[in-house]
């Protein structure tokens, strides 16, 4: 009998980093994936990337929306009760062996707390890692209700043992965001055209002579700062007058404010050059930084794929400040000057030499492999 | 202005423990108490502990109903959905400045989740403890979510440190349960009859010559056996033919086996001296305790309260095994003749010397002495 | 292709009333049951009909757990929250042509507008009828959430065209619970000891010269008074001193005070004999029915089951005042001397002619036609 | 003691045809007002009505967070549920002596069952109308479950009584939306600009030479459509080239259709003189009205306010098919050419006599008067 595997996706975030563990537990003779799709991965607003799934042929098992209209906080805990309901109510029909979750978005609580309650064991991809915001709350309640823990460095590693877990339960596995990206560092050739593609909103421009990507998420605990944050990064662009793609931010606390941000810039401003896009295929994604002059923002995709794609980044602000870093990385505070010449150093510096810190390309193997032989009765 | 102070008590035993903080709190000029009443402690089934919450002239800001009738896992997850919905939503507009959890039942991580979300400074009280089963995975991911941990001793301050916790938001205050039993202590005269003070189900008996008390709850992750280790004390208690207080069960998945199991007995043996009890007032349990024989099951009053009391315990299997104990302790497994035997010798031996492992007496104070300096800024 | 037609079960009285409909559409060739199970029935403190459903071998497509422990008003509430959020994502995910709903229970809210706000035709069984209390406002709140009418009577049928429902989606089918009534009538045989058969609660006695029957439930707007209410059944059962079955009552709010009633009488009264049953097999139950003195209580088996069995009842308090009834019925008050006198009586009297108000026998079939014929556009 | 009257405001529309009820209420020696806002009421998308109730200086007695970011009708039902937890939960604290909730938006269910289920006498203004929609349901729903019922005309009182509401409980107040147009009517002067004082997006422009006014929601039950039905009022509006406000439409299943298209369209038509608003103060939208050429949409305002203003109205579709409405209106399909002809009929006609089909403009005097004396023992 297989070993029924419950993966729930709840952003396109989570989506890019796992995928190659979906491909290969949907291909394992001993596993069977049930795939949930949940939360912002619903919605069109922000790109709703569960169509790509579909079009990636995966089998949803089920589909949760839970994303909430409002951006306070407390609509957050909302989005936890919907998916708590809808979930523990899955679990209780769908019967999975394991259940697998993924870093450190809110949403995620509802994942681990249903299957922890229900007696299910838990797999937690992405533990022990410090970016030194309210995400380490989240990543540490998920670690401290995990059975399991697939850890990308052997500091994370370090770190969840610390915190209370079985050193026999640990696996260093390597992040599986990082076997996509081997895959594209030895393939960059961007053979797409990203405008005619995916659409988008904003000017059309040439990309020959280089372009820049920004990925800019609000900060939870910095939620009312968000659009001048925001209003920061949309000036220095602006000044570097260099095309640039800026993907649309997480559904977390304070888009709203970026939103709001981005459309006020846009009106005053017609023709800045800018292009938004609310998602693109991970694949595309990865070869669009590998080609791009330097990543700007606070995505964790600056400190992570980046540092294997060797793509130079200006980081913003206090959201990846704990997490291990290589030297494709400048930080920045949130202020357009520091912004725009750190961006121009990293233009004039170029490219880096791949740094393998959050793994070395054969993540989802090792993790199917695991999958199949741990042991199910998580109470011994 | 004074700081508005929320505690939740979500079960008769955190309210047991908390009550002397909730005094202090109430009594000092610079804090304001919004007392949060939810869970098992709005069930009669549970022994209604709100009635004695108002008869304690504490004033209630809020009381949420969410204990569900069955008792599968699926039931607690639905118990924390409507938890969570009814507090965040308090929370919004009650705005407390601190939100105070207690201990590592499953339902104050409904508490924990909206304050973190909420950007509410949380204070986590008997945090770092460990006592081997589901319990230590929802008290370590509330230290993951917890601004301030207020805990019961160095080693427990130690573990939260390795959690990742910051030094300078660890209070070892001890724990606030303590305050009471010290009272008790030195004033253990047992000046009320339980009998005819708090009704309960079973035959009336004479305690002159000495009584047992049982407290034995079913265990999460065992929760399909609680029947049967419920029959083992049942059979235990019958053949030592001594009169014995039961106090009835949390309400945690398995309780409907215990219940079920505890009718079919009294069914079966109408004569057996039990003297069944959903709850009694604090001062009168430690008052029961202190002047019982020794007190039977899992519950962790036997480690903590009965430590400072000097009571024998004999403890039954897992639940508590992580726990730090006192000589007054003799562990057995949910076996009928072990507990009979462990009991005699228990008996023979006597009350034991009181230990002050988990506090000395004066918790209360000391915390509300922190929650008027602890900074309301949980992220600097 | 087959239509999907999903019945949504939420109590044991539903499941009786609905079951050779089950049958019917399992069997038809151009329709497939989609049957849900919730509320009630999922529960052991009633009976946990969801067992012998099973044990009926049909399939059960998804069961939901949402019966609160408490029995305040506002836990009913509760429970059509939780029914409301699985319910919709069960239907998004199941994609049913048409949904069933039975009758007038609070929880078949949820059912009603899930399917309304949903558009998926929405069929109710049993609506038109009036019995004077909140069930009414229940009933016509899903009649205006209906799009087809399947009603018992020529009056239930003016009466939802009356609110508005249009003439052509109005079926006077009879309610398929007589179908099983009339199977019973003709063969009556009493082939099985309910006493062996069922366990329940209480003495075992002799029926060989006869037994009454109760079925007694609180009743939502008078739910302060169930206990009292109760009483007066016990008192007057205890008088006439001949063998009852009594069937334990809904989980309506008042559902604690009858339940804390009956077994302080029977603590009290060890000798009454009196034997409680949780639930039997429908047929089961109308050959218990069938076979015995009178039914006494307030349940509307006693206006409609009995109707057409010609057994004689004495119906309590308001109720059912609004419903049609035969000869068969002598209504009194909540007063233990009137149940006493019109039960003897009754049992004077002894069994009447069968009134065929409710039905003739052939509902089953003939909604399964309607089914594979009835529009599925409700928008036209 | 005063009367608790809560009043439940879940969109900008309700809180229009209330206010002058509120107001009445605020004043009333012997009725308190316990103000909630919920819904879409909340919303930035939909205008945050909640501002200006605020700024209108009453009360709030809570607020609840419930409007979903995506539009699918499974949306719907899960903003019901979260209104019917926080509704339920507020009821039980604050106890409120009759609750009033206003016509027949979905989540408007959320109120009155938790009023029906918790046994509080429940008000329903604007019952016994039809539209000829999914409204239809709602508005019939809510009758069913209230006590008392605030109609607008005579045949509205005709159609609830017909649905089964005892005559004595049915009050012709006539709609206090009117009130308020009975003000305007007789002080029409457009003392503000709303360009300057709501902004808004979209071009300014010369309002000197007259303009016209869209109001245009989804249709639930044709929400697919949403996008084109939309477009062909855009595309009218721009052959007309008259000055235009445009009104945000509700948060009803189908509004992603509607702002995608009208994003798109103002992409590709920069230059249409189209100026968008989410919601302007109460009185000033009747003056904008009153001051209008022509009101085009399917709003409800057309068959109601507009009668009362005499202004002329081109009402588009089926969303108010069934209504009782006066001379002022055209009737056209969702066709551009439809649309574009009535309204130049309509500016060709002019303003119309005032018509007082939905009241005379003392409704809320009349209600408050109604609260004070109707009885709240809803089960006699």
């Amino acid at each position: 009998m297989t070993r029924k595997i419950c993966v729930v996706i709840t952003a396109r975030a989570s989506y890019s980093r796992i995928k190659t563990v979906l491909t290969a537990i949907k291909k394992h003779p001993s596993l069977t994936l049930q795939l949930v799709v949940s939360g912002s991965a619903l919605s069109e607003k922000y790109g709703a990337v569960i169509k790509q799934i579909r079009s990636d042929e995966f089998e949803i098992a089920a589909s949760f929306s839970n994303v909430m209209d409002g951006s306070n906080p407390v609509d957050s805990v909302k989005t936890v009760v919907l998916a708590l309901s809808d979930l523990s109510t899955f679990f209780s029909h769908s019967k999975p062996d394991i259940v697998i979750t993924i870093a450190d978005r809110f949403e995620t609580s509802a994942t681990a707390l249903s299957a922890a309650f229900m007696n299910i064991p838990l797999v937690h991809i992405q533990g022990g890692e410090i970016t030194g915001n309210i995400d380490d709350k989240v990543r540490n309640c998920i670690t401290a209700l995990a059975d399991y823990h697939f850890v990308s460095t052997e500091n994370a590693a370090k770190r969840v043992i610390s915190m209370g877990a079985k050193e026999e339960n640990i696996f260093v596995t390597g992040c599986p965001s990082i076997d996509l990206v081997s895959e594209v560092f030895y393939q960059p050739k961007q053979d797409f055209n990203p405008l005619t593609e995916y659409g988008g909103v904003g000017p059309s421009f040439d990309i020959s002579n280089g372009y820049l990507v920004v990925m800019q998420h609000p900060v939870t605990n910095e939620y009312h700062f968000s659009g001048d944050q925001t209003l920061q990064t949309l000036k220095a662009i602006e000044q570097l007058e260099i095309p640039t793609f800026w993907f649309w931010p997480n559904s977390d606390p304070g888009t709203e404010g970026v939103s709001k941000m981005i459309r006020t810039y846009r009106e005053d401003h017609p023709d800045v050059n800018i292009h938004f896009f609310k998602s693109i295929e991970p694949v595309h994604f990865l070869k669009l930084l590998k080609n791009s002059l330097c990543l700007i923002g606070n995505s964790s995709v600056g400190i992570r794929e980046c540092a294997s794609l060797g793509v130079p980044v200006v980081n913003i602000g206090s959201r990846q400040k704990g997490r291990e870093r290589g030297r494709n990385v400048i930080d920045v505070p949130y202020h357009c000057d520091a912004i725009l010449n750190a961006t121009k150093r990293q233009i004039t510096h170029g490219h880096y030499q791949p740094d393998p810190i959050y793994g070395n390309g054969n993540a989802a193997m090792h993790i199917t492999e695991i999958l199949t032989n741990i042991s199910l009765n998580t109470h011994m």
